[in-house]
């Protein structure tokens, strides 16, 4: 049996087999249930553990699940097939804050919001901040290469690792990437590892750069009467050299969901809505949401609020943190879709999206990280719609592709998407599946994952 | 006659395999004299035609060597066994400037300083500058992953390239990475691709990031009687969160060579020269320089000098520019080595470079972007001193992983760093292998470089 062979490789305490632990690690964040059950879920400590995990598994080709938090969204941890599910809640160290070089080594169980705070009690700031940060881990973030709102300035997860501790499949431990700012030595297995959504190497341990903390915030709301109006301001901003944090966006049935549910005086009338956040100097935060506010009114803003306060700007954000809980509300099955366009698709983007809405006869809102051109579009249904619902999906992915943009801007494929990868990356697919071969011969890392080989 | 089946494949115009043109393209920027002569070099104009000579060479198993300005200092357009030089200097144009999502898409032989120019025109702002930007081109850079001075603040080559299309070993035409801004949609190729050398892909079209132009430029420039001094200031420079847009370093002997050739007054008793520059909103240089000049002169430095008008600040950067010409006079040879390790360490790395220099008993010159950790180490030689900088050398650079940096930050392996490529990537190295195996089987895309397989 494997929880018995697991135990004389890795000691009884860190393997669980029976029945509950087993249903427990079935799931992830993803909202269809599970597909699989594993036969074992396993606690590794150490590298080592993770090592041994592998090579035993490598050698009896045996499906391996890296799990962080479980909060993913297509699937990405939720085993398919029986076999071993890998969890990083015992890998969970801060293992040093290096202030002298900006840099921060992490085990990957680290949930993101701890790594947050102690890097910024010493003044020191870690940008990438998935909406999940509460519990996410960081494993998990390098693995999705996670974003969020403060990516549209600070780029995402990828941008801020710098070397990784990894086990391969076959259990050779290596590192990748450099703990200096900047190295070409060979080839960048760092970034292809960064995203891999777990099929090409297990996260042992993250050397993560770490920037000074931004002096000052700014905040401003805008509401346009318009859609289209909304989607200008996003534009002009940047050609305004304003580079915001942050550029959070609802849309008409988000911002009536949100007002219905919280009650904090949007207008509903408005087809659109934007958040700009800036940061930086003193000296340059006061101008810049200045110049921000200026391009809304340009673009057709009709109001237009500003926070300085850190209370004030909490009550502006209200607004954008209120749309997952209050769209919910409105129908009992959601389905999120991550896309994302450049910039200047958005407000094409939107209209066919409501198109296709209106041709499927469905209910859609859309918000997101407009400054990234990143949407979500989220059809809200009743269970007997869910066929029409995915007729929708594929049309809003093929619609993304034709605008030139990527099907996920932060989810990952997982198992959910993966029938949709095709769409976007053509012939290059082969080429993934060369590299996934190459690195896992015998398929146990994450098997039916992002694609089928 | 490979010339001739060309000649078949692409028409005759593109094909040269003429002894003067085929001994012209077997060098590169690497100061070693030629090791190969390709059989012939050809000249493609379009995608189709870089696609027809890879399906072509792989039938035959005939080795492509890749080549842009052949600018490269590591051997990596030079082909080592015949075959054939595909040089991208007809793929030279600007496809499209996209002001509106900040992105320019261009052929690769594009030369650097070109595109610079035409986005600056724009308003719009190109960062990546290594040294050879007059010539080298967009194709090189990406295959090279090149930096440089500004790459402290902006990032390398690689945070800019947001989308390729590209060519591999059988002749499949694919794109990897995406228009957006952000996606996760399958592997990360584009990066994995960026800094191969040449190796994994030819590169056929590059869609690149732009941001604005910074609003305003302000230099100084430090004088340190201590070297642990100049180091000492660029270590607080970012805890005083100043993030120079570039933080160059000369030592003792670059300084004393400088003065010599130029004479501009450097005071030549000092062990350590920073030139800081940073970039912004007009509201903030000013407040940023000043923070710069206080860190120098709490670090200890005894002269600084500071600079607004763009003459002004020509005039500092002659000490940066001057050394390369100034340091070829001080010996007949130099070999030039581009080593990187976490900033606070580059202090030791200074010191035992000086220790391995005195063991040898060679002249020895350090400059760079120590913002970065990235300092050129340049023995300077007589001939018949060859064999002891070898061993320097090699010295230099267990030293540098030792310190838990990189062995080459910007220039690559190519053919002539590639023995020393286990020192630091380990047990990574047959990943590497594996990868290159499953991307191109028959070994035909620039063989023998950054590792024989
Ligand atoms: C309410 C909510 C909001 C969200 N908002 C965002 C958002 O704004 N931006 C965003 O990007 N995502 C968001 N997500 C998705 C999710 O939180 C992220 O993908 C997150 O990075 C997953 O982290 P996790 O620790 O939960 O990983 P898991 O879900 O446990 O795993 C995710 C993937 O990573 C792999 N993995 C985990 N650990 C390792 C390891 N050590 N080595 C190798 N592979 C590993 C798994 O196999 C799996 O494929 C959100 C999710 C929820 C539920
Ligand atoms: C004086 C001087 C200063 C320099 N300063 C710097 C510096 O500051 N920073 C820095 O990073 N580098 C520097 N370099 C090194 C060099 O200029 C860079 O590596 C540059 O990026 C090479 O560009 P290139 O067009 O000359 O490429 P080449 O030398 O022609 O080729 C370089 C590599 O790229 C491959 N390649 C070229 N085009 C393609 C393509 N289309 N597809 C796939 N592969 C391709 C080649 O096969 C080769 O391996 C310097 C060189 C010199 C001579």
């Amino acid at each position: 049996m494997l929880g018995k062979k697991l135990r004389e490789v890795l000691g009884s305490e860190k393997v669980k087999d029976s029945q509950s632990w087993r249903l427990s690690y079935a799931y992830d964040g993803t909202p269809t249930g599970y597909r699989g059950v594993p036969d074992v879920v396993v606690f590794p400590e150490t590298t080592e553990d993770v090592a041994k995990i592998l090579a035993f598994a490598s050698e009896e080709g045996i499906p391996v699940y890296p799990r962080g938090a479980g909060s993913g969204l297509t699937g990405g941890a939720a085993p398919l097939e029986g076999g071993i599910v890998v969890s990083t809640e015992k890998m969970n160290s801060i293992v040093e804050i290096d202030e002298d070089n900006l840099g921060v080594l992490v085990e990957p169980g680290v949930v993101t919001y701890d790594l947050q705070v102690e890097v910024e009690k010493r003044g020191l700031f870690y940008p990438p901040d998935p909406s999940s940060y509460k519990y996410s881990t960081i494993g998990g973030n390098i693995a999705e290469n996670a974003g969020g709102p403060r990516c549209v300035k600070y780029g995402v997860t990828k941008d801020y690792v710098m070397q990784l501790e990894v086990v391969f499949a076959d259990g050779t431990v290596a590192k990748v990437g450099s703990k200096a700012v900047k190295s070409v030595a060979g080839y960048n297995l760092k970034d292809l590892i960064v995203g891999s959504e777990g099929t090409l190497a297990f996260i042992t341990k993250a050397y993560l750069k770490l920037i000074p903390k931004p002096e000052a915030v700014r905040t401003a709301l805008a509401v346009f009467p318009k859609v289209e109006q909304a989607a200008q301001a996003v534009a002009d901003m940047f050609k305004a050299k304003v580079i915001p944090t942050a550029c959070e966006f609802l849309d008409k049935n988000s911002i009536v969901a949100v007002e219905r549910y919280a009650k904090i005086g949007l207008p509903t009338y408005a087809e659109g809505l934007l958040i700009i956040e800036v940061d930086g100097y003193e000296a340059v935060v006061d101008e810049l949401i200045s110049r921000a506010v200026e391009v809304c009114k340009a673009a057709g803003a009709e109001e237009i609020k500003t926070a300085a306060t850190k209370q004030e700007r909490e009550a502006l954000w209200m607004a954008r943190r209120a749309v997952s809980p209050a769209i919910v509300q409105l129908k009992p099955k959601k389905i999120n879709e991550d896309v994302v366009v450049p910039r200047s698709r958005i407000p094409e983007l939107i209209k066919n999206v409501y198109r296709i809405a209106d041709k499927y006869n469905l209910m859609v809102v859309n918000f997101g990280h407009a400054g990234d051109g990143n949407i979500h579009v989220n059809f809200m249904y009743e269970p007997h719609e869910a066929d029409r619902v995915e007729q929708a999906v594929r049309e809003v992915f093929e619609l993304t592709v034709a605008l030139e943009g990527s099907i996920s801007g932060e989810h990952g494929i997982g198992w959910m998407k993966k029938e949709f990868l095709p769409l976007e990356v053509g012939p290059a697919l082969e080429k993934m599946k060369a590299v996934k071969r190459a690195l896992d011969p015998k398929n146990i890392l994450n098997p039916g994952k992002v694609f089928d080989l």
